[in-house]
């Protein structure tokens, strides 16, 4: 892939500041960025935009809103306030979409589901208004009790249908969905559904559940294959490199973005 | 749960010897006992088969079979081999089925799911005529990579239903089943085919992908909702606990077993 049509999320330089991803990103030839909100909390979003704005970088998303299953009515006021903010700085930050980590679920699977549906359908009016497209994450089954409950693309799928609205959609990210043995066939189901396309690669042996991944090419995820059938499928966006690594967060950022291009060159 | 309705499983109390395994189980109450082929290996399986027969015990499962995906037709017949070397020993205990852990791909998914598929029925005339059913194990996706490409129920049920013989079915283990949206339904759909049921628990963290596994009630499974389904889909055997855990092996076996029969009793 060219650099152009590519994302640097700002997880996979973790302890970069917003300034700093913006010019290790352009720097190195990306078409745009990605920020975590822990990067977004002492910015001036507006100054921050137009900093953007002069360096042509496109903000393909924002990380996270979501974790709609909660204790509690009180909870889940809280967290509905949170996501709103989430959905603020995403509009002034023009991002793509808001990627939503659903929340996890300890014991009741089943109930956290219907919390998730509910949740998303009480934030897309907000949403709507600002402008901002809300992107269901699938994740790994492996952190359905930590992270998410909606734990494959059909699933999410089904709930982009249940929802149905052209403001909720999908993000895409090889390293949960890798796996899936109906993984192609509900890609293009997703179709234009598809609002972002991250890449990780899977190394074993893993060595828990969240920051044992690869730079795309580091290991066994066919990179190009995937890639090739969400553009097919009709993803238009950029495709974003987030990389949650023990090993990479321990080199300096500027050699994290190199194996980053070095991989995401390669496909 | 009734500990008549229980099976001990030798990893469980990894490092315990056949006779070890069969007095553990006996002591406790168990009506059954499940072996991983290591505890067989310097066995006189005649005279094992008759101790089994004095004290009762039911042989639910031997693990394992599988490992179909292979690089080349000589690894795949010496694997062959080995397959047929375990419905040996299955047969020679009497047990209930042999469980296929159905192997890995480290790129290409969709040639080595073909690989299990004409695996599985180039083995089955051998099974049959020894009159040992073969369980296919659906394996957590976090496994893909390393032990097997069958990763959900509902693709282990499209392969039953493929295969179409009635000694090929299920084995279906908590662990790697229970954060699936569609496990419901899919525990109704395999019904009859259930052939092994096993239980572990999902603790987390998780600090890898194979042996952070807990007893049944140390983690956030729902074990008696899960063993409900699996009953009412028509499930008749007994319940292994097989439990991979660091933890638990780091204690005696005697400690182990009566930290399953505490899970299992309170289901």
């Amino acid at each position: 892939m060219e650099l152009s049509e590519c994302s640097l999320n700002s997880i996979t330089v973790k302890g970069a500041s917003f300034d700093r991803v913006i010019q290790l990103a352009e720097t190195a030839g990306f078409g745009g960025v990605a920020f975590w909100r822990d990067v977004l909390d002492d910015v001036d979003l507006r100054a921050g935009a137009a900093m953007l704005q002069r360096t042509g970088l496109r903000v393909t998303s924002v990380c996270r809103g979501g974790m709609f299953p909660q204790p509690d009515k009180g909870a889940r006021r809280l967290r509905f306030d949170d996501n709103r903010a989430a959905v603020d700085q995403a509009h002034a930050l023009h991002a793509d979409c808001l990627v939503l980590v659903c929340g996890a679920a300890y014991a009741d699977l089943g109930g956290a589901r219907t919390q998730v549906r509910d949740g998303i359908a009480e934030l897309e009016p907000y949403a709507r208004q600002a402008g901002v497209r809300l992107a269901i994450e699938p994740f790994h089954p492996m952190m359905a009790a930590t992270r998410s409950v909606i734990t494959s693309l059909r699933e999410a799928n089904d709930l982009v249908e249940a929802i149905g609205s052209d403001m909720v959609g999908i993000a895409i990210d090889s390293y949960h969905v890798w796996w899936d043995c109906y993984l192609r066939s509900e890609i293009a189901r997703a179709g234009e559904s598809l609002f972002s396309l991250q890449l990780a690669d899977w190394i074993t042996p893993i060595h828990g559940e969240l920051s044992s991944r690869g730079m795309p090419g580091e290991g066994c995820i066919d990179m190009a294959g995937f890639v090739a059938e969400c553009r097919s499928a009709g993803y238009r966006g950029l495709v974003e490199v987030e990389v949650l690594s023990d090993h990479w967060w321990a080199q300096p950022a500027a050699a994290a973005v190199r194996a980053a291009v070095d991989g995401l060159t390669r496909i």
